[in-house]
C-alpha cells in the first residue's frame, strides 16, 4: 500500500480534475503490475497496473490508493476491469468521495466475490487526496502556501530588490513543489513586481500547472512574460466585478481564461476564488504570495500547508513583508498550524507546517 | 579533545572573565582526571583534573582546550602545576591569544621535557571561545542574537501582544542558552514593554548572567522586575551621554552598574555598547532584542551567532517586526550568516546561524 500511496503521488499536478491514484498488483508477494493516473486523468492507475500484470493478474491482490470507479465515464469503471482480470483480493484506504462512486466500486467487487480490505493507511492516503476530497466536499481546492523570506520575514527590500532571497537549492524544490500542483497562483503585486513566468522548470512534467493571478482591475502588464506565454501554458486570471472592459478583452486575446470572483470589502474574496477554481477542476493550488494574497487566505482559513524557506540574513524593517495585514490583534486570533517537516535546503531553511 | 572542549563548555557563561577551558587527563588508556574551569573562574581546569588525577597524572597526557596558562595571577600557572605533576605530554588545540601566554606556556612545558601538542581540533576549539579571543583581539565580547517570531518575523501584535509567540519546550532552550553567556541583553523596548527577569530558570546555575538593557535616556519602569532585583543578580544599564541625572541615581540607588556609551546620530553605539561590556570582563552576550537593538547590532557586523525560533502562525503586518529598520536598498548589502543547525523544538522550529 505504500508503493502505491507513492505511485499515486507521481500524478500530483498531472491528472486533475481527477484525483492522483497508485495502483500495485501483487501476485504470490511479487509485484506484477504498477500504475498510477496519467497525465490528464486517463488512463486510471488500475488500467496501467493490470495492463502491465496482463494474466498475472489472476487470483493477485490489487492495492489501489482509493476506492475503484464504478461509473461509465469516458473509460469503462475501473471495477469492473479488477473484476474482468479475474484479482482475488482488492486492499484501499478509503472509500472515493465522489457520488457516483462513494461505495458503489466497492459494492461491485464484493458482488463479484471479490475480497475487500479498507481503512490500510487511510491517514497518508486522505492527506495525498486532500485536494481531491476538498474539491467534492468544499468546492474549493487545497492551498498550500508557499513563502521565501529573510531571518526577518521579508520578501524584498523597501526597493523591491526581491532576486534571490534563496539559493538555488530551495528554488529548484520550489519548481519541485509547483510540479505536484495543479496550479501555482500569486497576486497581482508580485506578478507586476515580478514579470514571473510560473511554470516548472527542469522536471521533464508532462503538463504545466495552470498559472492563475488574482487581480481585482486587472492591472497587470500586458507586455510581460504571462501575457506573452497565455496561448501556450494557460493563464487564469482572477478579477473583480469591476474590472476594465478593455482589459478583459486584452487578456481573453493573449488566451488567458477570465474567472470573476465576488469581493469582500475592497479585496476579492478568497473564498470566492477559491470556488472559481475547484469549479475548473483544480484539487490543489500552490499559492506563492505575495502579501497581500498570503494574508487574505490566511485570514480566511483557506490555507491547508504552510511552506516557508529562511535565509540567513536580515532584510530590517522597511523590507516587504511577506504577510500582509491581518488585523490581529491577540495572538490567540492567529490560526496555528503544525510542524510537518524541517530540514536544511541548499543553504536555507525549509519548513513545513499543515493544518491542525 | 571532543571531551576536553565539551567539559570546557560547561563553564560557559559561569567562568568570565577568564575561557571557559576544559581538561582530561589520560594515563594507560583511561580516563584520570577532568577538569573545567569553575564558575567565577577558579580553579582552572588543569587544576581541577589534577586534582582527580594525583599520582595517575604522572606519565600522563593531558588534553586542555587551550593553551596553559603561563603567568602568576591569583593562582600559580597551569603550565608549572602540569609540569609539577609529571605529565608526559600535552595536547592543545590553540594557543591562548592573552598576551600573558601567548606560546609561553607550551614553551614553559616544552623546556621541562613535556611533548607538546597542538592544532587538534582548532577550529572547534576557536569556536568554542571565540568570546574569549573576540575580547582579547578586538575589545568586545561576541554576540549571540536569538529572535523568537512568527512564520512572517513578528514578536508581537500591533497592540502589543507577546505571549507567547513560542512554546515551552523552545523557551526553556532559551534558557539554556542564557545560562552558557556571561551576560544577556535586550533594549530599552523591550524592557519596558515585557517587563522581563532575564534570568535562567530551571537549570540551577551557579551564577546567573548579568542583565545588559541598552537604553540611551534611561526611560525604563523604576517599578519593574529589573529594578526590584538589582540587588539580588546584576543589572548593567548601557545609557547615553544625555541620560538624566535623577534616573542615573535612582538606578546606582536599585544597585545598578551604569555604563556611559558614546551615540552615533540619535542612537547609542552598538560598537560603544560592546566595548563598554568587555571592558567590565564579559566575553559571550546574549541579545533577545527587540526589533531597533537587533537591527543596530546587524547593521554594525556585531553578530557573531544568529538563533532563530519559528512558530507555525501568521501576525500578518501590522505586528511588531523582529528586526527594526537597517537602511538595506539591494540585498547584496545584507550580512550573510552561514546555516550551523536546524531543528524541531516543540513545536516550533530552532535554526542556527553563524558569521561566515
Amino acid at each position: 500500500m505504500r508503493l502505491a500511496l507513492a505511485l499515486g503521488r507521481r500524478g500530483q499536478g498531472q491528472c486533475w480534475p481527477n484525483p492522483a491514484v497508485g495502483c500495485v498488483i501483487v501476485r504470490d508477494g511479487r509485484v506484477v503490475g504498477r500504475g498510477w493516473t496519467q497525465p490528464g486523468g486517463r488512463p486510471h492507475a488500475e488500467r496501467v497496473a493490470l495492463d502491465q500484470a496482463g494474466a498475472a493478474a489472476r487470483g493477485a491482490v490489487a492495492y489501489v490508493s482509493l476506492e475503484p470507479c464504478a461509473h461509465h465515464g469516458k473509460t469503462p469503471p475501473c471495477a469492473e476491469a479488477l473484476i474482468a482480470a479475474g484479482v482475488a483480493r482488492v486492499v484501499a484506504p478509503l472509500e472515493d468521495s465522489d457520488a457516483r462512486v462513494s461505495g458503489r466500486g466497492f459494492a461491485m467487487l464484493r458482488e463479484a466475490g471479490i475480497e475487500v480490505v479498507t481503512g490500510v493507511l487511510a491517514a497518508e492516503a486522505e492527506a495525498d487526496l486532500s485536494g481531491f476530497f476538498r474539491k467534492a466536499t468544499a468546492g474549493r481546492p487545497s492551498i498550500t502556501l508557499k513563502l521565501a523570506s529573510s531571518f526577518d520575514g521579508r520578501i524584498a527590500t523597501a526597493s523591491g530588490h526581491s532576486q534571490w532571497i534563496t539559493g538555488p537549492e530551495a528554488r529548484r524544490l520550489v519548481h519541485g513543489l509547483r510540479a505536484r500542483h495543479d496550479a501555482v497562483m500569486v497576486g497581482a503585486g508580485t506578478a507586476r513586481a515580478d514579470d514571473p513566468m510560473l511554470t516548472v522548470r527542469g522536471f521533464g512534467v508532462a503538463r504545466q500547472p495552470v498559472r492563475v493571478v488574482v487581480s481585482r482591475r486587472l492591472d497587470l502588464p500586458q507586455d510581460g512574460k504571462l501575457a506573452q506565454t497565455a496561448g501556450e501554458v494557460p493563464v487564469w486570471l482572477c478579477h473583480g466585478p469591476d474590472a476594465d472592459e478593455d482589459r478583459m478583452a486584452a487578456w481573453k486575446g493573449f488566451g488567458a481564461t477570465l474567472l470573476p470572483c465576488a469581493l469582500t470589502g475592497r479585496q476579492i474574496d478568497p473564498v470566492s476564488v477559491c470556488e472559481a477554481l475547484a469549479a475548473q477542476g483544480l484539487t490543489r493550488v500552490f499559492c506563492e504570495g505575495g502579501g497581500a494574497l498570503a494574508a487574505s487566505l490566511l485570514s480566511a482559513g483557506l490555507v491547508d500547508e504552510l511552506v516557508g524557506f529562511t535565509a540567513g540574513f536580515a532584510v530590517g524593517a522597511e523590507g516587504l513583508p511577506s504577510v500582509g495585514a491581518m488585523g490581529i490583534s491577540s495572538l490567540d486570533e492567529a490560526e496555528r498550524f503544525a510542524l510537518a517537516e524541517v530540514r536544511q535546503v541548499g543553504g536555507d531553511v525549509m519548513h513545513r507546517w499543515v493544518r491542525t
